[in-house]
């Protein structure tokens, strides 16, 4: 069946070797893949269209993906499925620095747009700890957050306008290249986050930020216990520092930091709170933090506004996914609450981690309530045995009871579906259900993810 | 057919009599409304539910209402149809200064969330120049801009979740209290500014900010030129500034403003900037904003830090609508366009305004782009002569010429419908209708409205 797709694109777009093609049938979850027929490396728009208008004829299903670097399954292909990537579409089609925007293709990796900002004295504040290798409509499909979104928001607040693919080949325009406006509904927020199960998105634009013009300043803060931290970012918070990052690590990531690379982690350090402005006078509020770590109980605060040290009080927090991978296989959750109950969620999660003899770090952003709890299990079997999903289960529940989400910026995808009803409500999937069928009425993108 | 509702509520909820109904069907335009069979001031969710299931069995229309300020024709009430005023549900259930939100009910007046708020050295965010006369509801249902979302962003980046009761009286609940989340669709954006044809908001979480600590400063300086003053906008924007306010205002409006209360106006005068800076170092900033705009050709430049005179400066603002008032009936007009075509864009109002030998006096958000030509017409007729929709029409389309969009922040309502499909195309008014038929299957909810 797939050489009539061949057929029609231009010559060397579709793969079908099965060992190339795995590699594009699975994300970085432990999921294992179905074979899907082949995967369309899409050069251009055109070619969007053309896969869609013959998946459409044919009710094949499509996955879209970016830099296949999701955390939720969200692009792991099933049986019989066409692959869509969209990796090869990296033009950056335009960027004004008069008007902060850039018109881009979804292929785009993160950093690289942000690097083109930078020559402009601009930047693209979204940050995924994956920019080096995420793509831009990965981004949008996911609404990634990321370490500055604690003071610039998450992909959706830079997303102005988007040029989407529906499921039967039509090209749909949304939004716009103005700061503000209200025509119509807001389709390019319905788009984002969605994970590929609405549309294609073959160009988006976004915008762009003033970059900081002085040098951030960083400190890092060691506590006695997680209340004490969570207090601190409380404080922190409230006296309007406005912090560009606000990271926390328990003990169990800073542990296997320590293991990674000699850290010199104290016994009694239960946490570590690391925090970075990038504000005109980013020196004086990183004092101004470090005395609000003091009065909340820090053991000790390391502060510098030299770059090399900043890289080196952030490279802690950048070695936490590194450690842990080295401990074992990785289920890495992603649950959000209100700030305040940062604390509250923390401990619960060292509760069900103990009930449930399984190992989980935890990192979060702190700033936004955004917790990442690693379950850790062992690197020899396929997928996490029975006791991490309970663990995970009694996690899961506690966020929503806590007045929290199930996730905050990694999505859905195949493995938070279980739990999905717990949150959205039988209406809710009703609406969600009846919202996918008017873009997607065969149900060809996606099927199975994210609702 | 009305009295069968009657019964349902609770003693006291609908008005019938004529003469009150009038004022509860019309917003602020010159729209003539229709003759509504009554109008429901609802107390509680229960009332909204009921009016709503009762509805749906009648197939009755149903207007929802807030503080009736709009300025798009998005509450003009219709013939046969009922109307649901949430005027009245006005508790602000919940303000927690730890988590930086607010639960409220829809009718709560802006201003007073605001001002609840500044007693926990919070604020709330968006402004509309209504604020002391609309309500949440009708913010969040219209997008509703105002003087500080060019640094705070609009409605739609302060609105967290909702609680939306649906045409067939279901009660959904959307969004969450989390600062971060991407579980399943973002149905929260989709109702914020869907000008209740989508459902109707019975509760809104919202973002709240750190209120500044210090009074902010401010400028006003005058232009010989338009194009001047636009280059100092994006000279301003440029450097980082972030002001808190950044309007812009038209010879025709300043003559209008002298007219009404002598503000010493120079001949030369082209265009007025007014800006303003909330930062802790708002004086120096402010400075920064007077150099720059000396340096593009400001004749003078007026700067204060006390909040007197900042009042002042300000009020200039704050006179033009009612100073147009004064000049005649006014259709106020909102497109958007990217910021460095500014000078483009009020040249273009200009030269409709020549063409069509119409008054036009324009003052913008200029720091966003979104530009109000307010088109003024004599008091005695009572809607806008065809050469004042000649040259409204040549404005429209100019916009999105230039890239730009019909409405910035004031909706589509009914004014704007005939221009519509300019903007959204023939397939978005497809999956536009697709999503209201997903809500609202009978299509009772503000019908003929927005979309
Ligand atoms: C080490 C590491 C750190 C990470 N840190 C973060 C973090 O800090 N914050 C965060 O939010 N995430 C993080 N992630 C998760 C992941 O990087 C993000 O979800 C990212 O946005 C995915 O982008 P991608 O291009 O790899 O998309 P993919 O993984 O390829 O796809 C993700 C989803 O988007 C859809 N999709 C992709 N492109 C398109 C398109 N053009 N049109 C429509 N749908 C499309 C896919 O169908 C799928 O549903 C991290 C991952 C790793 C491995
Ligand atoms: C002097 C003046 C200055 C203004 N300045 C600004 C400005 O700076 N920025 C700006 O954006 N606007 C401005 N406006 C326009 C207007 O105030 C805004 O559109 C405002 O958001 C409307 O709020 P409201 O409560 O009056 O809503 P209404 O006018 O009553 O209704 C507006 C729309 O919202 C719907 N609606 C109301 N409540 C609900 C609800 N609970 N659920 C569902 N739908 C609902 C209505 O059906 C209608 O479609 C101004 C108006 C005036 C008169």
């Amino acid at each position: 069946m797939i050489d009539t797709l061949i057929g029609r694109l231009p010559a060397g777009r579709v793969i079908t070797d099965p060992d190339v093609l795995d590699s594009y049938a699975r994300d970085r979850t432990f999921l294992e893949p179905g074979k899907p027929l082949g995967a369309v490396l899409a050069t251009s728009r055109e070619d969007v269209v053309t896969t869609l208008k013959w998946a459409t004829e044919n009710r094949v299903p499509v996955v879209p993906r970016g830099g296949g670097t999701g955390l939720a399954g969200a692009a792991t292909a099933m049986d019989g499925s066409i692959v869509l990537s969209l990796a090869k579409m990296t033009a950056i089609r335009e960027l004004s620095p008069a008007d902060e925007i850039a018109v881009v293709e979804p292929g785009v990796i993160t950093a690289d747009l942000d690097k083109a900002a930078r020559r402009h004295g601009l930047m693209y504040a979204p940050d995924p700890s994956s920019y080096e290798i995420s793509t831009i409509g990965g981004n949008l499909a996911t609404n990634a957050g990321g370490l500055r979104c604690v003071k610039y928001g998450v992909t959706r607040d830079s997303a102005l306008g988007l040029e989407v693919v529906l499921a039967d080949g039509r090209v749909l325009n949304t939004g716009r290249r103005t700061m503000k406006g209200v025509t119509g509904y807001d389709l390019t927020g319905l788009f984002v986050g969605s994970e590929g199960t609405l549309g294609v998105i073959t160009a988006a634009t976004v915008r762009l930020r003033q970059a900081p013009k002085a040098p951030p300043a960083t400190f890092a803060a060691e506590f006695g216990s997680l209340r004490d931290a969570g207090a601190a970012v409380s404080a922190i918070m409230a006296a309007g520092c406005q912090p560009s990052l606000m990271e926390l690590l328990d003990r169990a990531t800073l542990q296997a930091i320590d293991a990674m690379r000699n850290i010199g982690l104290e016994d009694a350090t239960m946490a570590m709170l690391i925090g970075q402005s990038d504000a005109s006078d980013s020196a004086a509020v990183v004092a101004r933090m470090q005395e609000l770590c003091e009065e909340n109980g820090a053991a000790f605060v390391a502060v510098s506004s030299s770059p090399a040290e900043t890289e080196e009080l952030i490279g802690v927090r950048r070695m936490a996914y590194q450690a842990k991978e080295r401990l074992g296989a990785c289920l890495v959750e992603d649950v959000c609450v209100p700030r305040s109950l940062l604390p509250d969620m923390i401990e619960a999660i060292e509760r069900a981690a103990a009930k449930h003899g399984v190992k989980i770090c935890t990192v979060a952003h702190a700033g936004d309530g955004n917790l990442h709890p690693v379950f850790v299990f062992d690197h020899g079997i396929p997928e996490p045995p029975p006791e991490i999903w309970a663990a995970a289960d009694e996690v899961f529940t506690q966020a929503l009871a806590l007045g929290g989400t199930l996730t905050g910026e990694h999505g859905v995808g195949l493995l938070k579906k279980r739990w999905l009803g717990l949150e959205t409500g039988e209406l809710g999937t009703e609406i969600h259900h009846g919202i996918k069928a008017v873009f997607d009425p065969l149900g060809i993108l996606n099927p199975g993810k994210a609702i």
